[in-house]
């Protein structure tokens, strides 16, 4: 059985990276991976993927260094943001409302143990298309762009945590997430685990931090609609000079075909295609992988590669 | 917001198809949509796609003429169970409790008001690979089979009603299905209504029967990992003698890759593919088309074909 | 055996498209189909395609109405160069040297008996790359561009004739080109056929011109390389407003994967893929389909859009 | 321009792969390959790739060690055949004729510099499909299997060699084959080259051998209509536990879309897709990377896998 309060949470609705170059962040954005700029403010830059159904997708804000700023995760309805509130007030790790977030009603602020922003919504602006990007079809948000990675949505966050057990206990007890895939050392340890708040397989993951660190990225993904649009992006990141870090290839675990680069400002960026796997079972039973499973490597044989375990944002 | 008791059906499960030739059907699952058999019972054969959790994928039971035996839905949990039975019951469409069903627990029987059979469960088998279909990766029901169609799981079944209102009321009323897309005539009345249950854009759709018949099937569809599949397809059924009704191409509505075929029992089979295309907005706006948009055809201008308006099963 | 003179031509190097709408014509070949301009002179928008090796692709010339000019055919070397410049003067058909055709050298100038104009040269300028599109990988043309439809290159040109015996004549006996398939009528009448230069399946096609007309077109087409780019393709015409006329689907002639669509100035342009088909038998056997063999349609059962047998460029 | 006798050699027709297991490597062809058994004689087993026009596509010859044997290259011509046998005698490579061989007329036997066996022919027996196998569509050699790899037909052959000059030498000035390609090392020495024979980018490759032996085999490729059956292949051999050396990926040189396994008798074979590269420049420049060029990996920066540079057949 999920745990208690599943479904409460809808789905990942945005992520906020910052950029020490936000300008070529929010250009590596637009012209590869096909999002569109919708507004800016103070020092932030908000992008949009064309299909995605709010108002914006990514908010680039400018700092120092990179990493991820907020997560945004909107509530299945006005009940189910209020129970879940409740919850992590409950926690002790509430921080109150806030009401001048871009593109939301009232957001509800708060981080998960390990200390990466998060907040809560439900109300929201959906995406109006304007002249210039009016799709054809009604029941997409915006037009096809047909460019370089041209990622139709956000696809999930994988967190650095310097204690997953903790960022688990979390994620089911206090979110109503449910741990869909987990990788547990030899000693017993979970070093990463991947969590699911809808049907797709995962959506939020954590991954033990090899610096003991708190609050980093690993990596944030998109989601493109075929395998052929990740090999096509190959090509597009190739000719822009944008570091491709590993792939195209498929994971063993969850099975997603991915590729791997680091935007400009060094912020780990996959690209995804699930194909058509989802996680339907209502008692999907958690799988685990071992220490020596892991070593494997991906799916087709190809070594995790050395910065994997590494490289993550800020850079320490 | 969705309809009250969204969720309580987790998904679809399997789907009971009725063949006059029903080892013919078989070898159509088997040899070229790749799936495996597991099961014989009566007049019954049991076929499995390969990324199915469940026990088994699709039914096949000799009968005179082809058409659409029972629609298996599984509940999220035994008290959704328990929710949905009662307002089925409510609405006077119960049949009450089978304990034989292969491969289920208790199987809550019912109809829809246009009378297709269908039937609610909670307790299920697991699909348990053997030694000659065991997967590389645990993480998947049984190997990839890498011929054929390769189809990866039951996608959704679209109905032909002779009450496509009726159906509506049942689907949102008495099983908390909701509706994403919708074709609405000039005269107000609903020629078709797409339902979902789960985070796929739909899971069981309601056509209006051209002859005003009850309870006959328009198509069951299943899902491929990529377009190039259904392509890869095309060519098989090519090959194979199977009718190829239409497509390769893509819908407008709900934009699904599509390929059409008769199995040999005649009833139609849809390959679909959706991409990265999923309904995550807990408060999705129904989507509507004329009449004038429907007649405009496929996404990309295929006009549709004459046989989707006159051939249903059973042929009456 | 392939007849005397096969291999003197090397390939179909460019082509000329008249339009009465030019800029809306380069504008479709530079946006859509990502070519880049690389010249103007006169009337005429020189487009290329990123891995054609030579200077230019397409050479876009303003007329008051639509249809092809001239047809570049580049010898294998400067001795067959002359060669074929003998066989067409002895055949009546040669119109002399051009020395001022931009790209190449001396340019023979000659018309088909049906009065399609065509050049043969052996010089010519190599494609250079510039700053903004030097290509990562050293044996490409130019770089991804990895937009719209992302044609690497020019594939062949079908043209309608007046008398296609006449056009198969020349070509097999004056130009040394090899028939590959064809479609010959009840009646005996060859009604289309397809002509190939090297090992491409075809590279020139001659289609019996329904109003008896001399020196029409049917269709240019432009190779991608993967089935995957032209479904992608027909969601960028669609987002564009372009006319998709038939397809995506398999020719069963040729087995080609097709989408055609109407640029703005009204030639019928083809984007095609060959998968790894190609004619590598020096003695490859004509083949033969029927007058009801092509009633049958295309490979996957779709009809042969009307439009197909009567829009030609220019329109009569 | 191409060397002299450039086209004389029409195409790479058929090889011959020795193996200590050759039952499991026809069951590796015809299961995973899908290609099908088509003759028995002696110690060999003839398999047929579904589109190879001639009568088979490899000949598998029992043996203590893996390895190729013979290399069968058609003529253009029984008068091209008799150029490129003199021209094979002047080299003093000659061994004579061969009246015996299953598929092919008189075949002339030689070895290149190395001792690599080959063997030209111009008289070729065509496949002819039976009623299990024949094709739907006429231009095609056999029924589209839909299993596996599915590869349509034999591509290239990379021999190792113990001296890279010589074999040069003797591809273009007695083969009359064109460098298209090469890897030179700092100190001047070519470490690998890519010949074409015919408007495919390469049909025959040199390769230096890393023990200075002779006459051994990198690997033997075969060409796939899509990526995506690469993609697809990789699963495939995931569940029949082929070994994957490496990819799917694409190369830097030749920018060949590959895959590579090794076959259980322990021959490296190689999926690959070109798209619609083609070589149609009658002389074109030949392409030179570096040592440093070549260490950079391939395209999208997968590192050359440590065992391409030391597995080769036989094993020594």
């Amino acid at each position: 059985m999920p745990p208690a309060g599943f479904h409460d949470i809808a789905h990942l609705g945005s992520v906020e990276l910052f950029s020490p170059v936000p300008e070529e962040t929010r250009d590596f954005f637009v012209d590869l991976m096909a999002m569109k700029e919708v507004h800016r403010q103070g020092d932030s830059i908000y992008v949009h993927a064309w299909d995605d159904y709010e108002s914006y997708t990514v908010k680039i804000t400018g700092r120092d260094q990179a990493g991820i700023g907020r997560t945004y995760l909107r509530a299945a309805s006005p009940e189910a943001l209020q129970r879940r509130v409740e919850a992590v007030e409950a926690a002790g790790l509430g921080a109150g409302w806030s009401k001048t977030e871009y593109g939301h009603g009232p957001v509800y602020l708060f981080t998960d143990p390990d200390g990466h922003e998060m907040g809560f919504y439900y109300e929201t602006e959906w995406y109006e298309a304007g002249e210039e990007d009016r799709p054809s079809l009604k029941n997409q948000a915006s037009a096809f762009p047909g460019r370089g990675a041209n990622v139709r949505r956000l696809d999930h966050v994988n967190y650095l945590a310097s204690d997953v057990p903790a960022a688990r206990d979390f994620m089911t007890g206090t979110l109503g997430a449910r741990p869909t895939e987990q990788i547990v050392l030899d000693d017993g340890t979970p070093a990463a685990m991947w969590f699911s708040v809808c049907n797709k397989s995962y959506d939020l993951v954590f991954t033990s931090d090899w610096l003991g660190a708190r609050g980093r990225l690993h990596h944030v993904a998109f989601a493109t609609d075929t395998r052929e649009d990740i090999l096509r992006a190959a090509d597009v990141f190739l000719e822009a000079g944008i570091h491709i870090e590993t792939g195209p290839h498929k994971h063993a675990i969850q099975q997603t075909f991915f590729l791997y680069v680091w935007e400009p400002g060094g912020n780990r960026i996959e690209l995804c295609n699930a194909g058509a796997r989802l996680v339907l079972a209502p008692d999907w039973k958690l799988i685990t992988w071992t220490q020596a499973e892991r070593a494997k490597g991906q799916a087709w044989g190809l070594k995790t590669i050395e910065s994997f375990h590494t490289h993550g944002t800020p850079v320490l």
